[in-house]
């Protein structure tokens, strides 16, 4: 049993979350809110993701899973405007995904969960620096880095969180003191991400008010940041890659 | 014996609504107005538009018609500004059609209107529903039909109009009431159309704040909107397709 | 010995005048400001640019050349905001070029100097007629021209410039009086070119509030306008075509 009604905005935003890295994932229900984990397909990158019943206007769910084909329904959620209200049902006896929005009704086909990857499991990370920005900041820095290079380094240095990026002639840095960051746990990190996966991760992060981005040496990240005023939580976690000098 | 002037942008809705069903057309003359008569190349849609003589600033013609490459008109109505005043002459001699607009001319080569494919004998059709609603809210309903299938059904449901499109696993359905609408005459109405054409026609008939649907039980569908701020009215039929379930 | 700091968009304006004609180029450095020569591949156009020390923020430079890609150095400013301040310097050790803009650093590879073309001569023209125009209004002739041919003549008749192509099948002309003009000094004029090179040029030249052109008889002309708020010019010299008629 699943019944939902939210704006369509906070919806939105979930949904690209997790299209950043997979393009079809299970969606767990639960009565306190859905939830996604999911890896990709070439086991870089990894999201957790919940949203609570309470960015809902209503919410009622029982125990379940649903297949979702994310670009599916991301199209169907452009036809909803700006903070309209959206419902979406499970019709249980058809199996397939009922969405409303004034007056218009769409059914969508679920994909069946068994054929989804399984969900990973999720390492405990225990890591040495923690860096705390505008995801805007965070978005500048990799479109910066996207300019030389197709991978950037990030590391704490003293009260500095710098971005480096290196390519064949052409090298990019940025510093961003203490005092321009909205938090710094200092600590001995500098790890090297791939900047497409980065790229796919900001769209979402980069609208974020505050992103936290825990970093160690040569290790993967935690990406984390709130979405749908803050009744949700979005966790990425990316593989290094090996800095090669 | 052609000259016309007239606000750029009532000639370029004009050109936009024939360009939705035909590249090339002919244009009639008379001392009252243009008007044009078209039919695509598939024999799926028509076009009636007529262009009083009011909705220009001057307008003096004897009968004639001009055969016109309407994507090379468009083009060149492009270099107006919003609100332009445009004349256009006949140059008799030359047989080529004069188009000014501040300081700028352009002459361009008119087709052979023999060379263009005949007029079509526009049927009289009695159809038993009437829908009134703004040109946007079927704009609306057009991309929402596009989302899941490649054509669309329309039909009154009682004292809703309702608009359905069924994809190979997804359906959309919207429903206007008649309070949502401008107006509404029941009617035993519900056929199938083609989203391609749809497509086209809501690009002119989208900007409209009245449009006038009417339809049949797998019949063709009128749907009339007015141009050159009512000086002018588009009406254009569209076959339907066989509903095949 | 070459340190400066400049706003940014007045480098970007400097970089976008000479890729226009070339996609490297030898910036020449001088205790004054810095200078390009440069003659397109095809040998069809050439420019002139100056920017004087008094468009920086700061200016020091010895006598000197920097081998710069366009395209990278178009692509790297585009990191900094509307007037953002930008820092450049020669790092002489490695040969490179630091670019700074709020934090952010980028060290780009120059070119060997050697291995750009070498400077063109540039011819000293006595040109009989000068016309003064707004920028924009020369962009809108190219744009007009450019719908119906892939050349444009450009001439003085009495106290008209006129522009004028010529298609296949359409023709467009464009008359501008002396009082549409800034200025206008008559003469026996009337030559063709290219609208490939013009268009280039015009994204420049568009935006400047004064442009100077210098026509003559099947002759070379001469565009010529200011950029950095007056602290340097632009000269482009475009050779004629041949008109066939």
């Amino acid at each position: 049993m699943f019944k939902a009604v939210i704006e369509s905005d906070k919806l939105k935003e979930t949904i690209e979350a997790v299209s950043s890295i997979v393009d079809e994932a299970k969606i767990n229900l639960a009565p306190d809110g859905m939830s996604v984990k999911a890896v990709d397909p070439a086991n870089v990158a990894m999201i957790t993701l919940n949203l609570k019943s309470a960015a809902f206007e209503e919410f009622t769910a029982t125990e379940g899973e649903l297949g979702v084909d994310l670009k599916r329904l991301t199209d169907i959620l452009g036809m909803a405007e700006k903070a309209e209200i959206v419902e979406i049902e499970l019709d249980e006896e058809s199996h397939k995904l009922v969405i409303c929005m004034s007056g218009l009704t769409y059914k969508i086909s679920l994909l069946d969960p068994a054929s989804i990857r399984k969900e990973p499991k999720v390492p405990q990370l225990d890591l040495p620096a923690t860096i705390v920005l505008s995801g805007n900041d965070l978005k500048r820095a990799v479109k910066a880095a996207e300019k030389v290079s197709d991978h950037m380094c990030m590391g704490v240095d003293g009260e500095i969180f710098y971005l480096e990026a290196e390519g064949d002639s052409d090298r990019m840095r940025l510093d961003i003191t203490k005092d321009q960051l909205i938090g710094l746990e200092p600590g001995d990190a500098r790890s090297l991400f791939s900047l497409d996966y980065l790229s796919d991760m900001v769209k979402s992060a980069g609208k974020a008010n505050e992103v936290t981005i825990e970093l160690g040496k040569d290790f993967p990240t935690m990406i984390k940041f709130q979405i749908a005023d803050g009744n949700g939580e979005v966790n990425y976690l990316l593989a290094p890659r090996i800095e090669s000098d």
